[in-house]
């Protein structure tokens, strides 16, 4: 067993960190991390659990620690929660001093030096690290995209063997991806926020990055051209998107790379059993039916037509934020990078 | 005053149509149709009235006649709420027996000698009058399109003036699209259903003949390629999309021609002051906050970004259904039709 | 293992009952029914599956029968799931038939030989099964309450030791009360329907018959006098409500007797390691947070102020319908009748 | 015309207010107040307005000014939306200055001479005006109660000639009382909170004040005992509320209570056709559809049955808020307080 933290423990993606690890067969959680007034408290004490599974109550005793490197002196890995503006410092903290971090921020995704990974997608992107070390650093930094992006990403991986230039992504986001306080009720009731700032930028250029080429010292961006429309609607987590590519196949053959997709990993203990899902149905995938799909790992796609365009859906903080990080942990000590 | 009537006038646009005539002022509402059952009642004992506004006293007395042309020998023009499949049918023996029909059923508006007609795009359709008149039938009928067309249509009317030929759009639409009945909580509560039969089509094609130009007896399809992808989410009323098209002017051109939009029509009492609103608040439009504007007649437009890309927004049931009929009827009265 | 069908098996309470049926230790589920128009073909044919968990596919190819007693000549209970005015004849003839019956339906509950059963509060209430024998039954038809009463009722279970004479209680209840269909969107988002048919009669009648003390061959009412005001409101599932009494004790002294409840059964499979859980915290029992304790079948308590009034929760078509039909059979299993 | 103001015109009440007084026959709206870094900036600039109805362009230039007495020196009556930790001062502060001041906040309410009013219901207690000027004050402060306290006495005073003593209320309020961003969408959506801070003790306070006796320099409260159970729903606006009374009159008679119902005041502009509305439907009232009765400040009543128990519904924001206030102004002006 490895002994892990979680930074930012407290939080909607914290939570789900918690709840994901709780009972990991590969990772022992040992550390929490909060700001500095909930510090020397029990977890217990200070969470306020608003997801909808039970408190896991083996965790609830652990004293919360401040978030800075001298807390996490039990630990080998850490998984980070934080906003991107406190992330940016305190992961590049915690990699100097020698620790593996598992980061859902998006302070450091775009660095040529850190691998911005999804498993099914980008495994060998891990060699980044080896540069980071080159560069001087006694731990690391592995990062995961962004909720949509992960979502998007997925859902091309199976058609990567076509060749095709241009997407189209509008998005249809859940509230859960702006936090528990991050869209207040009397704004999205019975309403579409048809903006989340800087989301479009990110599914623009994360997306060339993950689906890119290793070289030698960093990544060639995939020679593709992201254009997304971003759209906040009431659901309460699963983001759902109409995508569009130029893919000139014939559906039934976009059909088959999806019903015969097999990701490059396996045996990782948070992969599903499907990462992704076809439907047949005609009016599937739908974010309350299907986001828990694969304990919310699997990323459904459906509606195939000609176009190429589909609907593809995924649960955003857990494929797309905890779930992704905790899987780019496995894949790294899978990989012996620990 | 021309008397008409209303056929269908207890659903969820038959009800928007008693609002919208209630008080107007070229129509006086005389005639009311149902199903037998409710035929001979009262308005008022047989309407179950769910509109957010009160109602209209001054009609509730009319008495309910069956959907047939005897129950309308007192009107000249008769707005038709029918179902598709009842409407096929109902409006033909209208028509045939010398009634101006505006109608938002689906059944004809695709028939070659049929206008299908949003009065700021394609007012000059209405010259298909005469080829009806011509086929022997003394009445006629106009139709108005489906409510995402609408919204779209209206949307890209000001920029007719550009060279594109590809347009892509994902809807977002409100449940009182499929009636009062049409969604139930269970399906759409914390959800999206990303299916809604026939609207892709329908968008894809009455497009098409709407911006087309009218030859001598028939219309010449406009040359363009719509892809749309629709989608239903919770939200009550006002229809919101994605659209992409392949302008390729900057954008500060196409911001001016949103901006300086004039619609070749002018008087008309549904008329709003503005067809278009162009917003240049980076979060609008948002359906709750801006569906009703121009009283539900405007159409929204904002996040206007290279691609050329942005949202529209516009009421369904208003613009998109009955206040785009009763916009027809004023057209065809004022260009002295009737 | 008992053999045991369910009878109206694709509605909302159906899917339930298949749920917790379909991998249950004690009886195994062979026989499905639904209309006739279904009969014949695979469950997973005619079900659209609208619970979000995920479809037991073990269950799927079972080939749904006509509901009559013909189709159930494999089994010795049948749960019912059917609407009330079919329920009454179907019922009676497949008790008649030897049949055991647990019903959700309302049509029998207020029989007098017929036991309306809570395990938790009336276990001794199953002795009107042999009444029924008496009567010439070969089989025989226990009932589980309708969901608000289930609720209230175990809600008040740990303070019937107290003396009371009045129970208030105002409802919040979710939309999955009315099965899939049966409240559309349009009516409850944003909203609040302050009437459900008949419900508050059956609050006001069942507690009285549940909580009765069992005489010779009937049951004596509860002396309380109920009052309740029963509302919809747009919650997926897990109704809410107020509760009142005219408890005379302090607080504290009820505070104990919530928390140190101990029901007077065990040893069954799907009986809650809580039946009653209550809460300090200010703020519960919410619905969507807590609806699913004790896999949906843990009735929620908190809220308790001097009055004596308190706030109660539980899952609807778990606690208050599937599950407690369920859990009325193993009890009937468990003490030997079948 | 009479120039007044408005502290704190930026948040949820305050726009209400902008909303009410914009184009008001008997006030002149100079004078907008918010937070020290908006000061000098148009209110156009400054707020973000959220209203559904369109923004009053007549009052978007008006330059905002602190919150303070310097600001209000051409005006004559101040309207307060101001947070209760802030009116508290501000306010004394302005009614020291010779301002009158109608505050929707809570902080001075329970004051012995400041009145707190409810025109329709106890208009006479505005003769404690005289009890502060007594005091050495050269202006007063008038407030209004609490959204759901207002609902609940409106809904009570066509019973005052009945004899009672005992209230029992159970709301199910909406998200717009906790101000724009006080309720998160991932805390309400699919859910109920069965807590509002201080809420019960104001209903149960503010209602004995409203319904008592003005006496000579004080009021006696009324000889009721309520209590109150408030919850928060998924309802944008319109408080929804159960109440049980213990009249022992008929159903009958209770109901020409609420039919004939005429209230003591005329001639205000905000006052209501009428006050309070009596629904026969069995469903009725309900929020989204009722709540914009009498342009918002109609209180509906319905579901009148033994017990004597009935349903109530307002406009929290309206009725329940800024409206009130306006309406207390008028009744100040009328009656020549000014």
């Amino acid at each position: 067993m490895i002994n892990v933290g979680v930074l930012g423990a407290t939080g909607a993606v914290g939570q789900r960190f918690v709840q994901l690890l709780a009972e990991h067969p590969w990772f022992k959680l040992t550390t929490l991390t909060a700001s500095e007034r909930s510090a020397g408290k029990r977890y217990r004490e200070v969470v306020k659990w608003r997801l909808d599974v039970p408190f896991p109550d083996n965790i609830g005793d652990i004293r919360v620690s401040p978030t800075s490197v001298p807390s996490l002196k039990d630990v080998d890995l850490v998984f980070s929660a934080l906003p991107a503006d406190i992330a940016m410092d305190v992961e590049t903290a915690c990699a100097n001093a020698g620790l593996a971090v598992c980061s859902n921020a998006s302070s450091h995704r775009m660095e040529p030096d850190i691998p911005l990974v999804v498993p099914e997608i980008n495994p060998d992107h891990l060699a980044l690290i080896d540069v980071q070390r080159d560069h001087g650093r006694d731990g690391f930094i592995v990062t995961n995209p962004n909720c949509s992006t992960i979502v998007m990403t997925l859902a091309l991986a199976p058609l990567r063997g076509f060749s095709f230039r241009n997407i189209q992504v509008a998005t249809m986001q859940a509230v859960s991806g702006a936090g528990f306080e991050g869209v207040p009720a009397m704004g999205i009731y019975d309403n579409i926020i048809p903006y989340i700032g800087q989301e479009e930028q990110k599914m623009e250029t994360e997306t060339l990055k993950i689906m890119g080429t290793l070289e030698k010292n960093s990544v060639r961006s995939a020679p593709y051209h992201v254009s997304a429309s971003c759209h906040r609607v009431p659901v309460l987590d699963g983001h759902t998107m109409a995508i569009w590519t130029d893919i000139r196949e014939p559906v039934e053959k976009v059909k088959e790379a999806f019903v015969g997709y097999k990701p490059p990993i396996k045996g990782l203990p948070t992969q599903p059993k499907e990462s992704v899902h076809y439907f047949e149905e005609p009016d599937r995938p739908q974010p309350r039916l299907d986001r828990n799909r694969g304990n919310g790992m699997t990323v459904s796609v459906g509606r195939l037509r000609e176009g190429i365009r589909f609907v593809a859906m995924g649960h955003n903080t857990i494929r797309g934020a905890a779930g992704a990080s905790v899987l780019n942990a496995e894949l790294i000590s899978s990989k012996k990078y620990l």
